[in-house]
């Protein structure tokens, strides 16, 4: 095996910089994130690169081409972790790209760009609350008042990137808005049971599904589980129910659509009381804006529906919005190529997930490979996995693409 | 007014006795427990009552017959409030009598039998977590072992009964079975909107609802709500939101049945996971035990098709279960005839919250007067209201049922 075994033995080590153990935690600009950086920065050196950590805590490596005007192709994903994450998510990305870069460099091969690769010191937004730091930051995207957002403990992004042996006021120097960056191309766990239960180790992502999400707040009344007739009733959590239900039913119905109820309140929440008031979310997602758009819609209007009819109140508000980021059409297709080279069924796929990738469309052409997760998909959890002959698979069809990439068509 | 306005202002005095003002909360044995039995006491005593504090805190006044032999009759209802309480619940139902009292004895009027009103200390049970502890007392259902059970500061019951100046050994002596007790009758608050919605003073009360709960724990999946296909997942929120609609419909269905989940947990309760998790509470009563044994039956046949039809796990069980408490049909009729007597339509309708009456039936025929309630029926809040007028009518109707009752049929 030439890349598979040695992945997963390098997540492994990693998963030791953790300021959780046994359980995984690395957030941005931890003394884990500094020993994890440290660990894949000399990974970089040894494949045969020039690397070192940016102003900002990423970690760069460069495979130069030999001729110094070439265009960069970009390639990595995110160090951190949730909290108690998985093993895979975001460091299969690194480690890929790195055992190609250390199989290009052992074989004397140069390519006629220069492979970036990155290590993203925040993709998860758990330390600070806003998530993308790294890449929105070379996507010309990042906002200096975001130096200001302190942690659970007070520390500022500023007082611990100093910390960290970074250079707050140097942000700018990040950006790779305007450079020579010709695509940016990410490997990552697919963090969903697509492809496990399609029985295919890799597919090519289509895009990045864009997402909406709502706070919703019915009113109803209160009142004694005991004393008050049905009929009579405003029951709150009865009315959420149904709107919960209908969320699920337009996104079955409709391809394409995720649709998540991931918190419902009841208020005042007593065995012997209706609920008179109900807080919940919907979080849907699509590869399509118009078709999430659409189900924002459809939601709203069957929930004033069933309000009006239930005689309760409602209050819905978007709380966050984010467009699809569509993969590049022309990369996708590199990408099918080299997953087809290698035997394999080609499966394209949205990425419900959002991902470093998502931020680049602003930089540069983009493409995902997607590696089979086990364990029916769990990912952002102890429980991922990922075997190593799909690591080892990926790896190569990542090496395929990199050896056949045509910038100048 | 003969006695609504007298019976406000009483409550209104009473209402000033609360840990917690200018909310009310008054709980067994608390100093507030002491002032409004001590006020009590004296209402009972200038009404023409021999009158005081039990063994276990009850404050009891008695109205002697002229015939020491005759048999007693005993009214009343609880002191105690719930958390921010309302000013009538179980007040009225002691104050209303002594209001009876004192116009019988200010007319010089005996009854046929000893008319004995009691103010039970505990009926909420709020302190020790049980309910109903004077009423159970005296219907021989006092469980020592209750003198152990602490409050939320660790004080024992046994501790808190001497403190008040009660004898926790005595309270054998409390027991009214076995005893010439002919009939308890008790006026209370409705603390729902039937009566209001159809427009009456007051009802008889037909039964005490038993009622049924139920824990049901729903175990699905969590998984990324991008990540995870609708046809993937195992969301246990949609199930219990599938499964609370079910008891909601069954109960609509089924007249003389009242449901309700009051509780729901979703877990893990975050807006991009899908809940892998779920606790919900049934709350189910009715005056008729079948009824109320055929719902949980329906209720569990539909839980487990639900819970087949999308591969969640189910686990349920009763967590609490009483029997419908039949409120006497002789006295019921003669409430009738008390309440027809005053011009009033005679509306009968079961009681969904429990009642001191409840555990009566151990000790003689038991009969229930409901007061409408305003404010859509809201109780055990501090928007509870009653009018000096529908008190006014109730003490009436009370009184006439006293004056009328015949023991020698």
């Amino acid at each position: 095996m030439r890349f598979g075994a040695d992945i997963l033995r390098q997540a492994d080590q990693l998963a030791r910089f953790t300021s959780d153990p046994p359980r995984i935690t690395r957030v941005y600009l931890s003394r884990e994130h500094r020993a994890a950086g440290e660990y894949l920065r000399e990974l970089m050196r040894a494949a045969g690169m020039r690397a070192d950590f940016d102003a900002l805590g990423n970690v760069v490596g460069r495979y130069d081409a030999e001729d110094l005007r070439a265009p960069v192709v970009m390639s990595g994903s995110h160090q951190d972790s949730v909290v108690d994450g998985g093993r895979y998510d975001g460091l299969f990305g690194i480690l890929s790209a790195i055992a190609c870069v250390r199989d290009l460099s052992a074989r004397g091969r140069r390519l006629p760009y220069t492979l970036e690769i990155v290590a993203f010191g925040d993709e998860e937004g758990v330390r600070f609350g806003t998530a993308l730091i790294g890449s929105k930051a070379m996507a010309g995207a990042f906002d200096p008042r975001w130096l200001d957002l302190t942690d659970a403990s007070g520390v500022s992004m500023r007082e611990a990137l100093v910390a960290f042996g970074g250079d707050p006021e140097a942000w700018r120097t990040v950006d790779r808005c305007g450079g020579n960056v010709a695509a940016y191309v990410e490997a990552h766990i697919e963090q969903g049971p697509v492809l496990l239960d399609a029985g295919l180790p890799v597919g090519v992502v289509t895009a990045i599904a864009g997402g909406s999400r709502l706070l919703v707040a019915v009113t109803g009344h209160a009142g004694h589980a005991g004393t008050v007739p049905m009929g009579s009733r405003r029951d709150a959590l009865a009315a959420a129910a149904e709107m919960l239900l209908e969320v699920e039913r337009h996104c079955e119905e409709n391809v394409g659509l995720v649709g998540t109820v991931g918190i419902l309140r009841a208020a005042p929440g007593a065995i012997n009381v209706i609920p008179g008031c109900v807080e919940f979310t919907v979080d849907v997602r699509s590869g399509d804006d118009e078709r999430r758009r659409q189900a924002i819609a459809a939601f709203e209007e069957a929930f004033a529906k069933i309000a009006a009819r239930r005689g309760v109140e409602l209050a819905s508000k978007t709380i966050y919005e984010v467009a699809a980021s569509p993969c590049d059409a022309r990369l996708q297709g590199d990408m099918a190529r080299a997953i087809a080279a290698h035997g394999v069924d080609v499966r394209r796929l949205p990425s419900g997930a959002g991902h470093d990738c998502m931020v680049f469309p602003a930089v540069c052409p983009t493409a995902m490979l997607f590696v089979r997760c086990g364990n029916r998909g769990v990912s952002h959890h102890p429980d991922e996995i990922m075997s190593a002959e799909d690591a080892e698979l990926a790896t190569k069809v990542l090496l395929h693409f990199f050896e056949h990439l045509d910038l100048g068509r």
